[in-house]
């Protein structure tokens, strides 16, 4: 089947998977986990043979980290299925409950997407968490790895999809591309995909914001910001920077830009980069901020740099308007912080920065799913409209209106004879 | 300035908009209901001009009518605007609170969208609406009204503007586009503008959502059906059915398409022609339908028809499966309405039908935001994403996490040394 076909398909059992009760939903997560224990074998196999290929090409150690399938990302895979199985139900959620008149009644309750397209990094893991997280919030999914666990992902969809079948969801809950090339036709799948959420690189992601009319969650740079006040605690300022440049440098909610307050520069400065210079992160930073500490010299055009490496942009600023002009105008409007003991400079922060987390005080690190208390991720949304920032299983639903009447035409609510009574029920 | 300079002053601004507290975007919006009256024989004069082009280009009565401004209109528009400052403030209301470790805390906040390029038909009451509620909700807005009222939405729009920077608002919380051909313009800016809601027919509706990547909120078609079951009142039904017909043939949530169960089509058919006769509604189906009344011949792709007129499908379905099916397949997920007396089979509807509404015993004709008791509203989206349904001010939001620690850094939570300890607060 082509990935239009499959779509097709997909869109047609989407109403099916969404009448699926949370008991058939979890039920199939449980037989899932079965069958992903039973057929581990089959996974190591594959996933062994991926990782000769991947050795063969002379992939970097820390990627071959990533693509590893073993015992122990296996049990964690399970571990993560039991915990989504404890989670609450996102669907049929009553947000609305309103008596329009007497015997109308209007119902807003949550309902899934439809069909998501999933393209995610190669990481086997992420195959089985997307998943499921799909089969649980009732979206069908149409899932394409990284082709460096081809294997893997072949093994790992053809288990998870039998169990969800014989379990009792629906022929089209889900499919898989396996070609690159297939990821231009889902593209094209406007009439059949309601949203596609895109992983990788910046240019990826940029590309399928750019060729689809399909809706694109998700963010093409993490350029994330963290402003030190006059009224930081220099200490605390430094132990966040550090944290999140070197915590895990690769990924979209490290630090790239540091904004320091015109009035402190001087002492805090020096401090800062000798921490950096610890750590081993490369400065950057503009004429001004080489008067104080030794650095490479940078333009404005630097401070648009996405490092995802030990590496920083340093800049000074006159005060907290500059910072936040220089956050909304260079930022990804992804994660920025400010640093300060002053809760009015706080709150203006929080209200004028243009991001989708605004942060006081810690690490632009902690902008993710788990460490919100969602208990699952599927992707981080810099766009405006929701769901934005970290988005769990609740960004996973979208809504419908329910409205029951006993005959209620519209004619007498237009002609006066009749008048709305407007009351919130529950 | 250009579409795109105004757009960029706007986005600049939009963060100050969004600061400006409910008491200053109330005030403004009290003094632009003074404005309006102080300037209205302003206003009149500009419309009288546009009235006298109108009617040498021959346009229609009812547009005629549309097109008109006077005392009636200005008075409902004010009236609107004072129901607009009593409505609760959607801004900052705290969506979720939780604690996830000790001093670290999560708040999520409704914030506006930002700016919002607002496209709409010529009626200059639209213009009034659209700028108050975009104001209400703290969002920066472009506002493009139909050319045939452009004297009359310069004048307005002036008002307006010139009474909410008095007011305090930002210079940059609203622009106007006056050319047809800014349209193009304004699609473009997808660096500065953060939502396109175009109001008009299909093809225009359409042609926004194709040429550009800023997302749009709106419907192209409304192909609206009413699905009479085996176990449906014949009366309701007839009577819902003319409503939805020809209460407002012209409009988005008129019904398009009846489907009759075939357990009770022989009876029911004859009952509803007859009806829709005396209401000089045009009949056409297939050659099923035919078989049992008078009607024009149509084939299956008569039902993808959106008539917008005095002028209806009929066709025989097996079942409420076929019912469905045909509401997924022809529809525009709109608004879909079951009548019935079988509470399962109504539930059973709700959820397979792909529609933003769904309806049981009622007209689609309610499908409005005022109907719905929202006090307002800016369009009706049939996209799956949010927004869905009608918007009104609730829809013209979006949120942004704010995270407030003590120092805390995510280095301890990865290797194992402290644990989240999440906690809902309120």
């Amino acid at each position: 089947m082509t990935i239009t076909e499959k779509a097709m398909l997909l869109k047609k059992d989407s109403t099916r998977l969404a009448a699926a009760g949370v008991d058939l939903r979890n039920k199939a997560l449980n037989d899932i986990c079965n069958a992903l224990i039973d057929g581990s074998a089959e996974i190591f196999e594959a996933n062994k043979k991926d990782l000769k290929d991947a050795e063969e090409n002379g992939l970097a150690p820390a990627v071959m980290k990533r693509l590893k399938f073993d015992e122990n990302k296996l049990h964690a895979s399970v571990e993560g299925i039991k915990a989504l199985i404890g989670l609450k139900d996102p669907l049929n959620i009553i947000t609305l409950k309103r008596q329009l008149d007497e015997g109308l009644t209007l119902v807003r309750s949550t309902c899934p997407i439809g069909v998501i397209g999933m393209i995610f990094e190669a990481r086997p893991d992420a195959l089985i968490q997307i998943s499921t997280l799909c089969i649980k919030s009732g979206n069908c999914c149409i899932l394409k790895g990284g082709s460096e666990t081809k294997r893997t992902n072949k093994a790992l969809f053809d288990i998870i999809y039998k169990a969800a079948c014989l379990a009792g969801l629906p022929e089209g809950c889900m499919a898989q591309a396996e070609e690159r090339s297939e990821i231009n036709e889902l593209l094209t799948c406007d009439k059949y995909v309601d949203l596609i959420i895109p992983r990788g690189s910046n240019s990826f992601v940029r590309f399928c914001m750019d060729n689809t009319k399909i809706p694109v969650m998700g963010h093409a740079d993490g350029i994330c910001h963290i402003y030190v006040s006059a009224e930081a605690d220099p200490d605390m300022a430094i132990s966040c920077i550090i944290d999140a440049k070197t915590q895990y440098s690769a990924v979209c909610n490290a630090v790239e830009t540091v904004l320091v307050d015109k009035s402190i520069a001087e002492k805090f400065l020096p401090l800062l980069s000798e921490s950096l210079k610890k750590a081993r992160v490369k400065q950057n930073g503009n004429a001004e901020v080489q008067k104080i500490i030794y650095c490479n010299l940078i333009d404005e055009d630097g401070y648009k740099k996405e490092y995802l490496d030990k590496e920083i942009s340093l800049k000074i600023v006159s005060g907290i308007d500059e910072a936040i002009s220089h956050i909304n105008t260079y930022g990804s409007h992804h994660t920025d912080c400010i640093i300060t003991k002053n809760e009015s400079l706080k709150e203006y922060f929080f209200t004028m920065v243009d991001s989708a987390n605004v942060y006081c005080n810690c690490s632009t690190r902690f902008a993710d799913g788990f460490r919100y208390g969602f208990g699952a991720e599927v992707g981080i949304s810099t766009g405006k409209m929701p769901p934005r920032g970290p988005v769990g299983l609740e960004g996973l639903v979208t809504y419908k209106y329910k409205l029951t009447g006993e005959g209620h035409i519209v004619a007498p609510y237009c002609d006066g004879t009749k008048n709305f009574n407007f009351e919130d029920l529950q």
